[in-house]
């Protein structure tokens, strides 16, 4: 998180993200960050001929192996099971032989090599100058995609050309099953479990075509079939011969040519990916054939001016800039292009802490989709949206059987997972972490308020919502004083964990609770059938009411949780250059000590402002902003909300620009397991939430802008009950518009507006800070626009 | 637990223990009832065949494997390596074919069936009547020894003689290696941990004798070398023949002999193990050879003779007995037999919670060994006492490492180990249970106190007593009030983890500051030598001074860590038939609730009772007796000692019968995992602490005698200051009597006594309790004697 050690050599125009040469050691941070996706098939910006490589890979959604957990030592309610996203059979690889040098960017001489990413294009393509080691050049160019028109399907062109003597090429074209895995961040390093990954996928038939082959595997535990199909089209100035071989787990096609200076040859591969774990082969095998011949039908243009047409519409909803700060607007954008990539076709599976972009966390989802993720697609993709809380409704069996299990009432909801059950190992930092089932209900609520649609909860969400009110029953308990206490849980601060009255759970239960005792009076006839009475309503409502918020009155601070402002301060200086700090102390350290590892007490103050007076925001923040590591991913976008709300303008922004650095720059060191897609939603809330002062709320859209010094001005845009908001900051004026049809209910500045086709205009204001701007420990400031 | 399910088929006599019949669904059981040991060589009771066996064993003291612990997830400070008591070659199997049936009680006809454990002779014998599935009739007895007077030495008699028809006899006397282990309890179900503990030892050399044989292994990655060797002597009223064959993981010696009616064959057979990490093979091979040639220099009856003599001085140390009560005091001679057993020629190898009596928890040592082993030791069997406490000196280096690790200064000892070095892999009730440094200085001082001997202290005991100081100070801070707070540890009690200022803890690190500043002061020289100043000395007086413990004023009782009665109460009833409650629910319900599974705060009541006021004692008791699941072998013992002190005598009486069981009457189910040696130690501390009001102090022996209703009188003995002791308690007087030289400083029912060579006797008290006889919850009474 050193400012110093951040990767700087991408460079970010508004609408690209250019690598204008190869950095060899930073080939596996460019594999993510080029990677791409249409929410169902993904791939990484690996190099065309496969290496070098950190995680080669594709990834198709859902598709992943169980293994059984070696645990050291077992306990009750373990899970017995891991899960681990694992590779699907990857067509993006196109191998090159010059007369008889493989084309390898570590050999020969390497004249220029610049990659460039599209956010309008949604293409990432390649051009490369390089000579073979006996002096044979060549020019080779590639764009990829990951088609966001047809969700089985990414496609390649790939050209190459002699440039000064006659040169033989050959193209061999792959399909590969059973690649290994880069080890994930935080996993299991037993190597049986690295084993399982990488052998996960069992050969079940193979097929060649005449331009192409077909691969379907099944894997070993999990029970899911995967089928992946290549097909190709070819045209050169020379003559060209193609041939195709397939072994249980690969596939190749292969063309040989003889180009004259100035000839080249360009193939064009179509790959199609389907996965099931009900539908039988021939049908699969189908599938993959009727999407590769889908595309193949509108031809490589044709799919390239589809991905532009779908990136147009998205961006005329959802563009966001940065008077003046090119690289800032680029960020962002990329950040919602990523978002956008991650959850457009996923339709149905779970989106992974790192979507499909790497193999980081074993692919697993977490309360990121519903805490970060979630509320943008609400606000800029809101079918993606339904389709992960859909995804999250059809757990809910799985839920409730886990509830059982750890002897709770109704449902609770994995911490992390792919297949709906619990796949963590660490139950202090996961199954304790009950506030995932308080989010989950948040989203529900925050995809209503932003969509007006109420149909989701008839379809799986009001079965959520009251399942998870129950299991907070159980949790809860009523004190002595008659307050409510929920005792014994992990917040979203992973610094802390099995403790007592965490502000930040205490009061996303109390929202969760009042939420199903109002949507279950709202549905009375479902309600009914999932057994609600008015009693039980009556008692949510009354558990709500005297959830117990510890304070500390001495400081005038909420502590986190109970007793956190009594705990011992951390050793800052001791910790200065160690990131993250639980890489260099134990657990049974940090957690006595006062430091936090993401700010929930802060983002408590975002999520249920209405708790919190502007006097204890100011001095909440004050007092967590100097303990807080950032050490988590998730904590600048919280921090960056809650500066703004409290007026601290340069610090929101510091903090709004690492989050969308996140992944550009490699903030944590990390970015080569995947992109951290939380912290790329949350980029976009911290600009939103945080300058844009955007609040979710029941009845009209709310918004506080603010403009810090150090920019211009700003704009941003989203979908307000369907209609097309654009709210614009330029010097001192605020202008916010809409293209619907109805007046729209607006409250800015807390003025109450029914904005209709007129844009409104206001003086742009600022909230003056209560407190000077808060401070951070040594080493951990964030870094300055500068 | 359930009374119900207690195995009764067990004869407790006053000196021996008898098993009737065999019982073939509790043969695991008796395996570690029957365990006999010397504290180096320990065998398991299992029938002299080899089969059926729930776990054959030969166990040496401090023998054990390392092995890779799998972490499903990581985390820093985990320990890298597990470790694990492995079975040492086993020499106790004697094979027998009768014609050319294998004796197996399993088939042909058992007519009887019958050993005996004899407390007074240290031996276990078997006789048996049985016939073949032909109908050929034999007897057999044996004899089985583990040697007191030679360290290495174990002994075996077998007689085998035809009844009423002419046999011939075959007997295979064996020596196995790598004998599969019986899986621990609490352990890695792993398989690759499985296989390195059942293949841990490998074959490095392998030699005949004339009589017998000799096998050298070496384990693979604790790199201790494990010599053991067999030799025999013969003696047949018919002709004999003998020979020898080895391999590499076994050697056996067979006998064939032709018996007519009446005629017998008997063999002896000697078994010696040594064991070392640097001692060559040549050297360990003639230290098995010399320790069988001086065995068989005694002879069989000269080791059986040698045995008795160790044992008369014992009890003439130790004895106990309860008036009218054989059972009770068969039971808790047992009990003491048992510790003898454990600790008498242990001799600088860590003592397990099993001792050399099974593989359940993998062979540990916990902080059992210093809380209920050592102060039995200090008053029977000081030097074993002084041993236990050497052997944890010599591990300071490797604490000390471990406190670097941990970012603390000072010493760390590790909660479970054989090496010194942490083996645990769960770190909330381990790593965080760190008023394991506090016990262990508690009972250097207990030892200092009852032998009078200062040696220990200067032979390597003060360094742990100023290190583990040092650790305190980092683990602890002060308040804004100026108390001093112990947050984030673990105290003795299971069921809740991770916690602020446990009483206990808090209470004992109090206790182990103030004899360090105090022993520092005795040991001017050697303290400034450890860089002890007298500011640091004034400081942890200051600390300790301070300390904060917790109590609700509202309650009147002491949480047993800060915000315990304020949790949610358990539900007893659904829990009722469910032993131990982990099995049927998670830590993460478990730690949130008001459910205990040992009596911490009950034990601190014991172990610092001037802390404790007497209505504060007898609320506290009622408070925690009846939110205690004795889940653990090692809460009836303070719970008894308490009752007796707060005046509840019977219920006292019950749970000294519980702790005294534990094994005999397996209470908890587990007992084939080896013998509970804690609890057992735990019952004699249960009834001269709790019915004798023994106390351990400073200046003077304390006791308190009481007497239940339940029975007529009781007696024991100790060692006090080199002087032994006997407290009598008959009718209404208890009478106390030395055998010391110099007069003995007593405290009897708070009188001060100079006790000379006259008997004192005084007319029995009774605490008259404050409270009525408090409750236990639903289940989970004791069973009353009746």
């Amino acid at each position: 998180m050193n400012p110093a050690d951040r990767l700087t050599h991408l460079e970010v125009g508004e609408w690209e993200v250019v690598e204008p040469e190869l950095a060899l050691e930073d080939v596996g941070h460019a594999e993510s960050v080029f990677a791409l996706s249409n929410g169902f098939v993904g791939l990484r910006g690996t190099l065309d001929e496969g290496e070098p490589a950190v995680s080669s890979g594709a990834y198709v959604a859902g598709l992943y192996e169980r293994f059984r957990l070696p645990h050291a030592e077992p306990g009750y309610g373990y899970p017995d099971f891991g899960q681990a996203m694992i590779h699907a059979p990857d067509g993006s690889v196109i191998r090159l032989i010059v007369d008889d040098s493989p084309f390898d960017v570590r050999l020969g001489t390497l004249h220029a090599h610049r990659r460039v990413l599209s956010l309008r294009e949604g293409t990432l393509t390649r051009d490369v100058d390089w000579s073979t080691p006996r002096g044979r050049r060549v020019r080779i160019s590639s764009t990829r995609l990951a088609s966001y028109e047809y969700r089985s399907v990414s496609a390649i062109r790939y050209t190459v050309a002699a440039v000064d003597q006659q040169v033989r090429i050959i193209l061999q074209s792959e399909l590969i099953a059973n690649e290994p895995m880069a080890p994930a961040e935080g996993s299991s390093k037993d190597p049986r479990v690295t084993h399982v990954l990488a052998q996960a996928l069992r050969p079940v038939a193979q097929e060649r075509s005449t331009s192409g082959a077909l691969l379907v595997h099944r894997t070993k535990r999990s029970g899911l079939t995967v089928a992946a199909s290549i097909a190709h089209e070819i045209a050169s100035s020379a003559d060209a011969e193609m041939f195709v071989e397939t072994r249980p787990d690969w596939a190749r096609t292969s063309f040989v040519a003889e180009l004259l200076p100035g000839e080249s040859l360009t193939i064009t591969k179509y790959v199609a990916h389907a996965t099931s774990t009900t539908r039988a082969v021939p049908l699969l095998r189908s599938q993959v054939s009727a999407a590769v011949s889908s595309a193949r039908h509108d031809r490589w243009e044709g799919l390239v001016a589809r991905q532009a047409e779908h990136l147009d519409a998205f961006w005329d909803t959802a563009d966001v800039h940065v008077t003046g700060r090119p690289r800032l607007t680029g960020m962002l954008r990329y950040a919602l292009f990523q978002v956008y990539q991650g959850a457009l076709r996923n339709e149905g599976a779970p989106i992974g802490a790192k979507a499909l972009t790497g193999s980081g966390y074993s692919g697993h989802t977490f309360w990121d989709t519903e805490g970060f993720l979630a509320p943008v697609l609400a606000a800029v993709l809101p079918d993606a949206c339904a389709d992960v809380l859909r995804w999250r409704a059809s757990t809910i069996d799985l839920a409730k059987d886990r509830a059982a299990e750890l002897g709770l009432q109704g449902a609770a909801f994995p911490w992390r997972t792919i297949d709906g059950t619990e796949a963590s190992a660490y139950w202090p930092a996961s199954t304790a972490a009950m506030h995932i089932n308080a989010d989950i209900v948040r989203a529900f609520e925050l995809y209503r308020w932003v969509t007006g649609d109420e149909s989701l909860e008839l379809d799986g969400g009001l079965p959520v919502i009251v399942e998870t009110a129950r299991a907070w029953i159980s949790l809860s308990h009523e004190g002595r004083s008659g307050k409510v206490h929920l005792d014994g849980l992990t917040g979203p601060d992973e610094y802390t964990a099995v403790i007592d009255d965490n502000v930040f759970t205490n009061l996303m239960a109390r929202r969760a609770l009042l939420s199903a005792a109002e949507r279950t009076g709202r549905h009375p006839d479902l309600a009914a059938q999932l057994g609600v009475t008015d009693a039980e309503r009556a008692h949510w409502a009354a558990i709500a009411e005297n959830m117990f918020i510890p304070y500390d009155a001495e400081l005038g601070v909420h502590p986190a949780c109970a007793g956190f402002t009594r705990f011992d301060e951390w050793d800052w200086e001791r910790f200065k250059d160690k990131h993250p700090i639980q890489n260099y102390s134990p657990y049974f350290e940090i957690y006595r000590h006062q430091v936090i590892k993401q700010a929930d007490l802060v983002q408590a103050m975002w999520w249920c402002p209405e708790e919190f007076a502007p006097d204890q925001v100011a001095r909440n923040l004050d007092y967590y902003e100097r303990r807080t590591s950032r050490d988590s991913s998730l904590s600048a976008t919280p921090q960056s909300v809650v500066c703004a709300q409290a007026g601290h303008l340069d610090l929101a922004l510091a903090y709004l620009y690492e989050a969308a650095a996140v992944d550009l720059e490699d903030v944590h060191g990390n970015a080569d397991h995947g992109l951290h897609m939380a912290s790329l939603a949350g980029s976009w809330l911290a600009f939103s939430c945080g300058l844009g002062g955007y609040r979710e709320a029941p009845d009209r859209l709310v918004l506080w802008p603010q403009r810090p010094d150090g920019v211009e001005g700003f704009g941003f845009r989203l979908l307000w009950r369907g209609a097309r908001v654009t709210v614009a900051v330029e010097a001192d004026t605020v202008t916010v518009r809409q293209e619907g049809d109805a007046p729209l209910p607006l409250r800015l500045y807390g003025e109450e507006i029914d904005l209709g086709q007129e844009p409104v205009a206001r003086p742009l204001r600022r909230v003056e800070p209560l407190l000077p701007e808060p401070e951070q420990p040594v080493g951990r400031a964030p870094a300055r626009l500068s």
